[in-house]
């Protein structure tokens, strides 16, 4: 990057559909820290001057960082405006295999049911990836993929967590359960209190419904049991995310 | 109501900065199941055929339910896109006494340090109300306050759950403490591990801080102890949202 006056810089073209835009702060730092190969960085001039871009902009065996003039540019190259002054072009997302997530010794795994919502795929994410979780699996339709606003959403956590998608989840349950995994459905109505169940055996698996409807009949019927968390509220439901939190953080209190 | 066409609704007009509207399924519901008086609602011919909202609409003596043409109305009166067809002209929120807080025994207060985002203030009262809390102490300055935007993040919590503006926060905590209190704040380094706190003393303030930058020194000061989640993954820090629902059902785990 030259020093100075900020290079000039064209206007965004309209992008293949492969091509692949991360954008945030977080999201583009732990895309640099991950294993996705990081193509290209736009930054402001405000933006670049912190000290994890300001290193790579500064590293002439890095990827190139371009200080564009204004916010504005970024955001129509993103499609957000939640850009922060950073995007990037990057390699696209790389799923894992739900069988190297079911190859693991000890796995703790989160199954998402349909959950469409970008900002809950990648807040759970987020705290999947903190929990210390070994992967994410999500359905391979009827979900929220692993969309630039998901790895927004995660801090970037995406770029660190296994996530798989599995053709059918019931189906993936099953397998989980056959290599000794105890598989555990997060339900509002009806589960057993959370607290009354031993995570510890050799693997669990969480599996997490849709805010609206919960978990299907038979992703409900492929769970050893399902769980709640006590409400003692007037509403009626935790956000998914914040549930997530609570039964990750029990389940890895337990472990140990 | 009349039955058929939808009522001729003028075009909202520039609203007095003192009249508050609600938007979103949730935050109306539960501010017609709260104690917030609610003046009046509009909602399209499609959200008004949800059970909660025709039984209103059908009652007479109940509030008026407008039916309007289309969403775009119900955009430009509450100015927000996420309106899910339906809002309502309510008082304004109502805040609670800090003293009423400390009052209560054996309470569980939930103390947030500047946080100035409405979606993290939103879920944290959420989850809040969910698990049993007496209630939520804000600063009167530099925090979000309960805006619509706030209600709607909430689902409709706010409306259920006592949410109180301190002059000082520190004070608070020096008050809480006080009284019988035992106040904890959320570190993520430096705190000793949550799980090895006793949280079964007779009152527990729990403190969180903005994402960006934590508890201030003097609000950090005011703790009886620091305490920390684990973090198991790469990336360095919890949603601060999704780290309130880990530690306040951690605490209300203890307390039975």
């Amino acid at each position: 990057m030259p020093a100075g006056a900020p290079a000039p810089t064209r206007e965004p073209r309209t992008l293949p559909d492969d091509v692949t835009i991360l954008y945030g702060r977080n999201a583009v730092h732990e895309a640099l820290r991950g294993s996705r190969e990081v193509q290209h960085i736009w930054a402001t001039a405000h933006a670049v001057e912190e000290p994890w871009l300001a290193a790579v902009a500064h590293d002439a065996s890095a990827v190139d960082v371009n200080v564009v003039a204004d916010g504005g540019w970024i955001e129509r190259r993103s499609g957000s405006p939640d850009h922060q002054g950073v995007c990037a072009q990057v390699a696209p997302f790389r799923y894992a295999y739900v069988d190297e997530l079911l190859a693991v010794e000890h796995p703790l795994i989160v199954a998402l049911d349909e959950i469409q919502d970008p900002q809950n795929l990648g807040a759970i994410a987020r705290t999947a990836e903190c929990a210390g979780a070994t992967g994410l699996v999500i359905p391979a339709r009827r979900s929220a993929d692993v969309t630039p606003a998901v790895c927004k959403a995660s801090a970037g956590a995406v770029e660190h967590l296994p996530i798989a998608r599995a053709r059918n989840l019931a189906d993936f349950l099953g397998d989980a359960r056959g290599v000794g995994a105890w598989v555990y459905g997060a339900e509002g109505d009806g589960g057993v209190p959370y607290t009354g169940v031993d995570y510890s055996g050799p693997g669990v698996v969480l599996v997490l419904g849709s805010e609206g409807r919960g978990l299907r009949p038979r992703v409900a019927a492929s769970c050893d049991a399902l769980i709640a968390l006590p409400l003692r509220g007037r509403i009626g439901s935790l956000n998914v995310s914040a549930a997530a939190s609570a039964l990750l953080y029990e389940i890895v209190r337990q472990r140990g």
